[in-house]
């Protein structure tokens, strides 16, 4: 159990946000949050993001978010860990508040890739691999995907329509989420249909990029217990690491970094996976969301795909997961993406997830993965 | 006073490393520093470094530099500040290792430039400036300094020849520093006929960008007691931000954001600027060592420039700074730039400064700067 707690989130829509700029985006988040904590009060400001430098020539994030956002003088940096960007960057939060050398420190990760979709994107994203060895034969993250999938289905006997189910389960959330970028439902057989990506990758396979922005506020529990009435305790809070490059894996199918960090939360939280009332995976891939499943410990090793199958992982099943969407329907906003998930997962601790409800919610796991999983953070929020 | 304490430094030569790639940069400045701790326990890495998705196609640089220095699975995460990167990222190991979460932390800004020299890497600095505001126009980090070097002159009435004493005593001590990108003495009169960059900017008004990379690893100071002869105390640690744009300051010639993490930093310690007794400064234009050295209290307002000409940031002088040549002799690799100071700085307190020892130093500071200093990072540190 950590020191820290979350009194105040925020997020925009995800959606194509062709008028609104990059410290726009963050700053309607950043607002959303000071407004839900009640305070203007920020010592240190820790930005998500992993395009800026590429789609909008604009780094040194941490400081333009915090003037722009009223916060001018403050400290404030940017983190990057790819599409882990937003689950490191509230991990740093954690860090700082729990060493006493920061008081009350806000999170917000922020993605803007709308205007530079297409190759430009696909060439930045990219950059999440490994540059010497995989980006310059062409690889891209679908790519890396269909690598992964096909594997998925070739070692464990299983067929392109045993992944619907991820997909199916985030655009029934996604629907009922008004922030969501999808909301469409998505039937079995429209999956079954989609056009290729990355053969198997399937454009319902693949969460889709887009702008957006979520932030956080955290603080010491016993300060945040004065402040608001809901604060979320971060029971645990980890992070590790794997290869870059899927070749450098002795075990391409086994998400070492996502279990890693995952036991380490656990532990830290006292909990094991069959406490865990929600889990917002990282469903960039459908296979990337069966292999966390059982990275985590809550399916057995190539049987993570039952779960979505089986019905397991709806707002009433065994685990839920992507309850507002996920990565798949809420939408990929890649260094905002980890910030998100901590706020669904916040809300739906303080019974504040509306019609993504899930009933009876008091121990919810977030994790953010970047790219093949090389980076993964796992975060373990409660209620008591 | 923190309770951190860097048990091993290391770093490499700055300069044009055309067949040494940005991974293997980072691990020789890694691997001598883990010889210097005798230890290869390390709980967490933070990599400084501002263009390594822009210039090398890689980011999430946590991962990989973890990975290839050994130390897979591994917590690693990338820290962006512009050339502010490796100050923060050091930043973020102290507020590690105080939380008491993580016992041992690696820090190592990397960066390489050098292919990509010229037109893609002066854009990709540029990413430090407001690029809605200011790079949208054409404003260079060059011209950024130009702006500020000519507003200083016009409002203290000073000359281009009055900031040659930067200058020259960088190349004085860089002269002495094997590691140093230029190691030739610099006269006064080859400054004044330097050709120009952005006028009144000439080339040796401004540092050179290069590629290279330094490490430190820090512990908790009873631990450090234990394991190295040597332990350097951080007595203080801060960081603050301000306005990106120079357009958006009230005072264009007032380093807030520096004078604001000094003064948190110099409090923290329990110092005052006269019991400083080497100042490794972020001189990437002269103008900003003069700039720096006034927002940090070593010199009145619009007086900083008169330390240089009256030979006080000499090694023997009221003030030394830019012992080992700082970012205009030993080079300005940007995102590394900043653990260079801090590798320095223990050096010189260690007492193993080689040529470029300061005498009897026992309290030094270093002060990274991102953009126009946008982001100010300063850090004490001391020996007993």
């Amino acid at each position: 159990m950590t020191n820290v707690s979350i009194i105040g989130v925020g997020q925009t829509k995800v959606k194509e946000h062709w008028d609104t700029s990059l410290r726009h985006l963050a700053w309607y988040a950043i607002e959303a949050a000071l407004d839900d904590a009640h305070t203007t009060d920020i010592d240190a400001v820790f930005v998500g993001n992993m395009l800026g430098g590429e789609l909008s020539k604009q780094n040194h994030l941490g400081a333009l978010v915090a003037d722009f956002a009223g916060l001018r003088g403050v400290e404030a940096i940017r983190i990057e860990a790819a599409d882990a960007s937003g689950g490191a960057a509230f991990r740093q939060a954690v860090l700082a508040v729990e060493s006493g050398l920061v008081q009350t420190a806000l999170v917000v990760g922020v993605e803007k890739m709308t205007e530079e979709m297409g190759a430009p994107a696909t060439a930045a994203l990219s950059t999440a691999l490994d540059a010497d060895y995989e980006t310059i034969h062409g690889l891209t993250l679908a790519g890396m995907g269909a690598l992964l999938m096909r594997r998925y289905m070739h070692e464990y006997g299983v067929d392109v329509s045993d992944f619907a189910g991820f997909s199916v389960n985030a655009h029934a959330n996604g629907a009922l989420n008004p922030l969501a970028m999808y909301r469409n439902r998505l039937k079995p057989e429209r999956f079954a249909a989609a056009p290729q990506v990355a053969e198997p990758v399937s454009l319902f396979d693949m969460a889709p990029g887009g702008d957006g922005a979520a932030a956080v506020i955290v603080t010491r529990h016993e300060r945040a217990l004065d402040m608001v009435p809901q604060p979320v305790r971060v029971a645990g809070s980890a992070l590790a690491t794997d290869t870059l490059a899927l070749h450098d894996r002795k075990d391409v199918l086994w998400l070492a970094a996502a279990e890693r960090s995952a036991k380490q939360a656990m532990i830290q939280a006292g909990i094991s996976p069959e406490d865990v009332d929600l889990f917002e995976l990282h469903d960039s891939f459908t296979v990337m969301a069966a292999l966390s499943l059982e990275a985590c410990g809550f399916a057995a090793r190539g049987e993570g795909w039952r779960l979505a199958r089986d019905g397991e992982i709806g707002r009433n099943g065994r685990i839920p997961v992507s309850t507002f969407g996920g990565l798949k329907a809420r939408g990929n906003p890649a260094g905002a993406t980890g910030v998100y998930q901590i706020v669904e997962v916040a809300l739906q601790l303080r019974g504040q997830a509306g019609d993504c409800q899930v009933p009876d919610a008091r121990i919810g796991m977030a994790q953010n993965l970047g790219g093949s999983g090389a980076t993964a953070v796992t975060h373990i929020l409660r209620v008591d």
